[in-house]
């Protein structure tokens, strides 16, 4: 397998339309130290559309690690101010940011106190974040860079081969064109969430094993694909692979529970979580189990207001490339694309009629939820049903036996 | 060889010595991809020493290539605003930065066209680090980590052990105290530093084959070992190894021509440099000539008006345990503490009395040079002699067959 020929793809395919690069922007990657061969690529990839700087920032989960073990607590959410200088020189510049995933060593914090693995967060990055995100200020892109770790975990064994495949199939690398096909499959995608917002449900209803669960939408809720653009009008494509159709839910009706169908691994927060399962009362989340991770969960929820609550929902069909390769990821770009997702935390107000620009007060007046934490978890599948709620109480089948039913 | 171990020991010296790191401040460590083991044993060991963040900056060489490939012209020497902000925020928190040196591929650059590699530096960054470096704002040190590279060029073959053998040896890693036998030896060496300024030289003279040069003084150069100390008076040693005594010449009257006698590795510019000669007149470089790597030295040297005025002298004798290995390193941290030294670009004004506070156009009024390049090269050894002349012209041998004379 030539998988240095996959990695040039895979890096032309993220900055041709995953940010879509213009030549004379700056690009910011942030990736780590298992993602060099990829970080190189991209980097190249760039300067040949045009990119006028490139800057690698490469993160040491090892670093993270150590500050986790002897920080005092007030350091474990402390944000360095360069590193908000840096993305507030890219916003001035409109430049993009690419992020690269896949851990090499998924469960690197097991061990550690989770109270002080789900507190450590750079808040102040999250805020500029959540800020630069609604406002459409860069563009910016999520791809995945393949090794032996993630490997190890998504198999059992560090078939790297056999991982790149299927991230291959995932995002299309094998096709005659990629980034033609991404920017298909990007329309297809807007042409459902099209017909999702000629419903105007009020809520989806999702019901599978464990799962009985009632998420109300924003009257503005607007569903959309990955087909995203700018402030300025720049056109880009934030996750690859990308199969979602998503919207901000209104967080303060949700009830009911929710069983996840896909291990969930927490980069940031160096653990996998199995098996887990919240309850949900007038939006919040009442209760969390899980047979491993459990108590990350709790404390990441634990950090601000808005964190126990949805700021996501995202419906996912056996259409998905990512979900015929038949493989459990063990990395959340890969497995919410793989089926229906939902996530605690933060809102877009770009995802919401009328939200442009609303303070982060009116935004939660608005039904749209405000947190430092925005966290993906699968909760979809053959067994799961997925049905619209309209208002006068109509039920409208949405997906069955992971078949679009609209 | 246990080079885990010796990857501690030498983590350690560098936190405790090096930056002599006290509880509360941050710590910043760049590195590049190679200096991985090291970076992470240099954050524990500054946690241990009660550091309250660290900050890991990896360099990557082959992004670095890609910009000066790609790059235009301007953004070759444009510094990305957050370096600046990064190391704003250290002196104002009284922080420390560690930089790791040991280049895996020392020839990375070779075949890139010389005059780009010459210019690309971040200038902003390097005026910024001249002003803290001078007013001593920053306790700082720079150590290295021996690597395949790094090994293949100073022996020919990558043989890590041998080349960890001789980095040991040099930095006093063997010792049953390397902490304790640091800060005697660098004591030991101001106090020849103190005899030397006691003899008030006029001018230093080197002669051997190649080499007759002059190098005049300021009335104030004050020779110095590296036995720093920053404006609040926090003791640290820059260079693990050091074994140099230095001041900072008069730069307008430097005459003759100088050979230097070891390989300069340039890590910044990627090239090694074989068999430099230069020729002084008026103090002006005014004719550089090398087998390998003389264009990136002129260009270099093009970059501002001080570039080729010389900015540092330092002495070294066979007391050095980085000569005694009998090593050539091909890296500058090692080799110009295994022989004497001059630089041609920047000069220090903490090492000129009354010097303190000067504006650039007052430095440059009193004799010391300036410019945002500051390169060592070597050009001591057992054929070189060093003189010191007096204010009536009396010579005084300082160095003879490489032993100390005074």
């Amino acid at each position: 397998m030539d998988t240095a020929k996959l990695t040039t793809s895979y890096a032309n395919l993220a900055v041709r339309v995953g940010t879509n690069l213009q030549p004379g922007q700056d690009l910011l990657i942030d990736a780590s130290l298992e993602h060099v061969p990829l970080a190189r690529e991209l980097t190249r990839a760039a300067f040949e559309a045009g990119a006028r700087h490139v800057d690698v920032r490469y993160v040491d989960p090892h670093v993270r690690r150590a500050m986790i073990e002897y920080a005092e607590d007030d350091v474990l959410s402390w944000t360095p101010p360069y590193i908000l200088t840096r993305f507030e020189h890219l916003e001035q510049q409109r430049g993009a940011v690419i992020s690269v995933v896949g851990e090499a060593e998924p469960e690197l914090f097991a061990d550690l106190d989770p109270q002080r693995v789900g507190r450590a967060r750079m808040v102040a990055r999250a805020e500029q974040w959540n800020r630069q995100l609604n406002a459409r200020a860069i563009p910016w892109a999520i791809v995945a860079f393949p090794n032996a770790g993630w490997a190890e975990a998504a198999f059992g064994e560090p078939d790297v081969d056999r991982l790149w495949d299927a991230v291959a199939k995932a995002t299309r690398l094998y096709d005659p064109d990629p980034i033609e096909a991404w920017w298909a499959r990007v329309k297809e995608l807007g042409v459902r969430a099209g017909t999702l917002n000629e419903q105007k449900f009020e809520a989806i209803h999702f019901s599978g094993p464990g799962t009985d669960l009632r998420v109300p939408l924003n009257a503005g809720s607007r569903w959309m694909s990955a087909d995203f653009e700018t402030s300025w009008g720049q056109k880009h494509v934030p996750n690859l692979p990308t199969e979602e159709v998503f919207t901000t839910p209104d967080y303060r009706g949700v009830e009911g529970a929710v069983r996840s169908t896909r291990p969930l691994q927490l980069p940031n927060e160096g653990v996998t979580v199995r098996d887990l399962s919240i309850r949900f009362a007038s939006g919040k989340a009442v209760e969390v189990q899980a047979t491993e991770g459990a108590e990350v969960i709790k404390a990441q929820m634990a950090l601000d207001e808005g964190a126990p609550y949805l700021g996501e929902i995202a419906l996912v069909d056996e259409t998905s490339a990512v979900g015929r390769t038949g493989v459990s990821f063990g990395n959340t770009l890969f497995d919410e694309n793989a089926t229906c997702h939902i996530a605690y935390g933060t809102g877009f107000t770009f995802a919401v009629e009328g939200a442009d620009g609303l303070s982060i007060e009116e935004q939660k007046a608005a039904g749209i939820n405000y947190s430092q934490v925005h966290t993906d978890f699968m909760i979809g599948g053959p067994e799961v049903d997925v049905d619209g709620i309209t208002s006068s109480g109509g039920i409208v089948p949405i997906i069955r036996d992971d078949a679009w039913q609209l």
